[in-house]
């Protein structure tokens, strides 16, 4: 690690100021290790490096896949990077996890209170659902669809993990991942700030479609096989149904999440 | 097993042509038992049970599962049935799949050819994914938007595995695989038969919805990463894209092929 310049140039300033942040970072920080995760895969190492809310401890990496980060300055880096080998990182994460040559140790992101959803048209909320590929890939289609947050609740949540952070491809940084205590209640907070909320259900009364009515829209996922609770069913605006014309009807929650948020960017921009 | 009554019942007949299908298939086959895999899951081994084309060599179930497939004449199956406890299946398909107590033992299908292809207006293509929970929940997704075959290529094709047809849920005995050696070749076959074939690409020029034309559509997609190979890019009527306002612009490849799917079955029936 290089010693910082005297006049930072506007091109070291970022990594300057990470280095700052990262000596505050270590100072306040009450957090034990074993809280830490691994991440790895090259979409998703460059998004948590380029997140600012994200406290990374140390990289591995290989030699290929530093260049394929594409970063200006990796030299600078305010934590420890190890040059290693691919088995290098094989060994701590598995020989089935595709980290493409990169990995990070980093503290989980905190999730957020309901109080800090922002101004948007379109969030997600999962009734338990915690397979970490589905989650992963539901984050993915949720930033990619413009969703404001991912709401959860508190208990029965996906953990933040590698596989969570793969399949979620980086999106795990560009979302704000909201938990709460009572799901209901937190329906509830929904209507009054003016969504509409819609709990995908395969035997819902009416199609998905027809449903969307004003412009701020919750879209509600239950797990697979167990779909949405009593309680949540009974605290919706509406239920709705994804309607299939073939001989299996209902889809991978993942997928389900995709359809859903494509149909409601449809409704609120059109 | 129990004999064969003389004269069947209409209850125990589809056991009874279970049972001769059984006997002529072992006369038949002359494929490797090293061919075999093992489907667990109670949709997934339900849909094999009730897939004709589907030969099975034996079963592992619990108490528990047996009485959650709903079968009507458990004792009348024409291969060996084994009661057992939930970890004798661990230790066959390992502890982290979700065999909810059943897995049978059985050859994979054999993919059909191109000219299988019956009267359909919808088929999915894949170039070159191979990753079998993709493949799975792009069959399900497959089979729920009455699409009517899944064409991949015989190279670089998804293996059938417990993974895959875990993720597929059933699905696997639903649609019709073809399997082709060249997928440009196939595409001008899908051509002739007056479909359209539209590549899915995160660049395409124009939107998906804009770009739907006829009454029969052909969706291509690409691996994740990589994406659609530059012939394939050639010889398809049309590259389009998903519109995505977000900060990530590219999709799960099983997400992407769902909205796909969800977005032609609305303009086929639209």
């Amino acid at each position: 690690m290089t010693k910082d310049a005297k006049t930072p140039s506007p091109k070291d300033s970022h990594y300057a100021r990470l280095r700052r942040e990262f000596r505050d970072r270590n100072k306040e920080s009450t957090k034990a290790d074993d809280r830490s995760v691994r991440l790895y895969g090259l979409h998703t190492v460059r998004a948590a490096l380029d997140n600012p809310r994200r406290k990374i401890s140390r990289m591995l990496v290989t030699r290929n896949a530093l260049a394929r980060l594409e970063l200006r300055e990796p030299l600078y880096f305010p934590f420890p990077v190890e040059i290693v080998e691919p088995r290098a990182i094989d060994k701590l994460v598995g020989e089935d996890a595709v980290h493409q040559g990169v990995m990070i140790e980093a503290e989980p992101l905190t999730p957020k209170r309901l109080t800090a959803l922002g101004e948007t048209q379109l969030v997600l909320v999962l009734d338990q659902v915690t397979d970490p590929h589905n989650v992963g890939a539901i984050m993915r289609s949720a930033v990619a669809f413009g969703a404001g947050a991912l709401i959860t609740t508190a208990r029965h949540s996906p953990a933040e993990t590698g596989v969570l952070a793969k399949s979620a491809s980086g999106a795990l940084e560009h979302i704000d991942h909201i938990e709460v205590r009572n799901l209901a209640d937190a329906l509830g907070e929904l209507h009054k700030a003016g969504f509409e909320t819609i709990g995908l259900d395969s035997e819902g009364p009416a199609e998905l479609e027809k449903t969307f009515s004003g412009s701020k829209i919750a879209l509600v996922l239950g797990a697979e096989g167990k779909g949405l609770r009593q309680k949540t069913r009974e605290t919706v605006t509406a239920l709705a149904r994804l309607d299939m014309p073939g001989a299996i009807r209902s889809l991978n929650v993942s997928n389900a999440a995709a359809v859903a948020l494509y149909a409601a960017r449809r409704h609120l921009v059109g």
